[in-house]
């Protein structure tokens, strides 16, 4: 939007002519010429004077971000948009076509969401609607969930927890896509839903998605792509935490990827199918994450453009050779807190991003991901299974679920830090309050 | 502030004069006078005329919300607040002074915050960080966070669910007050901190506070002046549920309330006191409830002229009289959906509160609270204990259970109806999907 000062400078400069003296010698003409020039010139720097007054410039101290509109939450138009038609379906059954066409028609009718919908975040999480059968399985589950909560006020995102079966047949981790189909359809104010397991949690607080990054993709997660081309691992990526984008080809690609599961008739080749292709996958059932590498690495031509393997940050991170790593990782942020006033200083917790952008200033040196000292982003703790308790063999109880209660304190001490507060040992739920100017001896 | 249009119309009128034509019998200094305003005059409607057509007068269909900035969470500017003074404390060991002056000192300096600020609600909930005893417990919890989040979700509210215990001495029902003391000093930017307790659910997901009612009180619970007053009974009002003002009256009287807990060298004085005063009250403790009905009740001139009892609606609900509702609830309110197709409209989930006013217009008749039609607002399980299992021996343990089941199902339907889904028997956690139009036949 064209601001009055920059209007007025466009005017002031086309206009404005030097000024000449009134002399009985020139001619009529023109000397009623500049009057007139010299009236309306007159007339622009007294409005644009007047509106500087009143639009002051805008000095350092000032809050010089963009400012959106907040979101009008009461307004819907009666303008006919996708959810008029009535072959739209928030199932996996039926398909919608032009989605990116019906999503931006829906932005245009409902301009107070347009404003910052191009890097609109949707979490979505969730778990099994019965109780779990691992005693400790959903308190688990419930301090998982306030972790996500609280990353998600902190960033200002919209989190949904899912906990009801959306298809009799798409069980276990299948059950996620019926559930990011549903909110595709209820968030078209959203361009990305972010998948992140129950059992995947927040460890830096700070850190924000580098959208920028995947501006040409409509799917993220976390692999390698060699080890999924070359090496053809199962493991070469993570399905536990994607990033896909609320788009058509999200669309399109999903009836691909789910196509493989229980509900489809060919679910058992598939299993034989993927096995094959992955001689690592241990067990013979078709699997979403082996589904996903196989799409990338067979169907290379038709989806691998879009999506972005991201390896250099733990966009989800492996909990066993991450929790070592938190006491010394938390020594070196205090070591530089104890450096830079900036960061011992108390604020709002609605400001915290301002810290991070501080913070990040003294992590150009962390590194990132395995062998950094940089707090991991997400740190996932697979085959734990917080809620079955059946954890893979080759853990030990103990590594697992201690392993959970550390990740957790060491991220809600950062959340707690903003409340006056501390778990000074990350294997003890217990909390000290923290003085003023913390941590400064 | 003044818009181009505005501005340039002041100056529109004021400088424009009517044109004369030039005629040479008039004095120069006339005619000069004329062209010099006549350019002056054709400047400014040129300047008007480009600013209308890049700022076009918005039309009838347009989105009409007042529209707020949206809080900039990247800023927080170096100017000194409360949170750079060494006597602030989060926790309730001392109380600050001039807290609104400060609060208002905060939100100057964050202008994107200012905007929405006299109706800013932080909800804060929590549970023990320990896992529950009964096998059930966490799971119920989780269910019941989600409810909240759903409804905060819907609403645009900001939660924080606490599981850490702020102090030692301050257990059970006790904790809540650490929590609500150090919420208020890590969210100035909220005007209302609204408790609500882990087994209180939101069973009517449209529903909004009434803020202006309360607009001269600080703090609102559930309850009936009579049963205080009078009748002096310790179940007159719930301190389950409760809206208190971030100000300096409420961190006072906060210090008087929490002031009767276990840590204070008080504490046992307060239960015989609280037990003697209010007859009705069976466990010898002095409980946070009972210490609220005596501060109202007996420290009368002191606070009751801000402390609302609200016995109109359920601001909190005693679920042993609604659970029973539920069917014909539902009833009710699909015949009105059957009439009314623009309740039928599927639409985003973020525009829910667009159609909880329309919904609105049906519910005229519905009545409040007990025995009327209407989603009660908050249903409350008080005596049931999900998380130590202890119910109180008056309830049976299905009724609690099987209860809790029924209203998380009541109220999650109105939250999976805008992700295509509905339990169709609440007390079943099975989901189906719905056709288009539903519930039309």
């Amino acid at each position: 939007m064209v601001t009055t000062t920059e209007l007025s400078h466009t005017h002031f400069s086309s206009i404005m002519a030097k000024p000449i003296p009134r002399n009985k010698s020139s001619s009529i003409f023109l000397s009623d010429g500049f009057l007139f020039l010299g009236g309306a010139f007159s007339a622009l720097v007294l409005v644009w004077g007047f509106s500087s007054f009143t639009n002051p410039i805008p000095n350092t101290h000032k809050n010089n971000a963009v400012s959106y509109s907040t979101p009008d939450l009461r307004f819907d138009p009666p303008d006919q948009t996708f959810y008029d038609d009535p072959e739209m379906e928030y199932t996996m059954t039926t398909k919608i076509d032009d989605w990116d066409e019906k999503r931006e028609e829906w932005l245009k009718h409902h301009p107070s969401f347009s404003a910052g919908a191009k890097d609109r975040v949707l979490m979505v999480t969730g778990s099994q609607p019965s109780p779990c059968k691992n005693p400790i399985g959903d308190n688990l589950l419930l301090r998982f969930f306030k972790n996500k909560v609280d990353y998600c006020r902190i960033h200002g995102y919209d989190i949904f927890y899912n906990n009801a079966l959306l298809h009799p047949k798409m069980f276990a981790y299948w059950a996620k896509y019926p559930v990011v189909k549903a909110a595709m359809m209820a968030h078209p104010e959203a361009e990305w839903i972010w998948w992140v397991d129950s059992d995947a949690l927040f460890t830096d607080m700070d850190f924000k998605l580098p959208l920028k990054r995947y501006k040409d993709h409509n799917l993220v997660v976390h692999g390698w792509p060699h080890l999924i081309h070359e090496k053809r691992s199962w493991t070469g990526l993570n399905a536990g935490v994607f990033l896909i984008r609320n788009c058509q080809w999200s669309l399109d690609f999903m009836e691909a990827w789910a196509g493989m599961g229980p509900q489809s008739p060919d679910y058992e080749e598939w299993g034989k199918t993927l096995r094959s292709t992955f001689k690592d996958k241990f067990f013979p059932e078709s699997d979403d994450q082996t589904g996903l590498a196989y799409l990338i690495a067979i169907e290379k031509e038709k989806w691998a453009d879009r999506i972005y393997l991201e390896g250099e940050y733990y966009f989800e991170g492996y909990w066993e050779e991450i929790v070592e790593t938190f006491s010394n990782i938390s020594k070196k942020y205090e070591d530089i807190e104890k450096d830079e006033p900036k960061l011992r200083r108390r604020h709002a917790e609605k400001v915290s991003e301002a810290y991070g952008v501080i913070r990040e200033e003294y992590l150009k040196d962390a590194g990132y991901g395995k062998g950094s000292w940089r707090r991991p982003f997400v740190t996932h703790f697979t085959g734990c299974q917080p809620c079955s308790g059946k954890y893979n063999e080759m853990y030990s109880a103990d590594a697992c679920w201690n392993g959970m209660k550390k990740a957790l304190n060491f991220a809600d001490n950062q959340i707690m830090r903003k409340f006056g507060f501390v778990h000074k040992d990350l294997g003890d739920n217990g909390v000290s309050s923290l003085p003023f100017d913390y941590p400064q001896v």
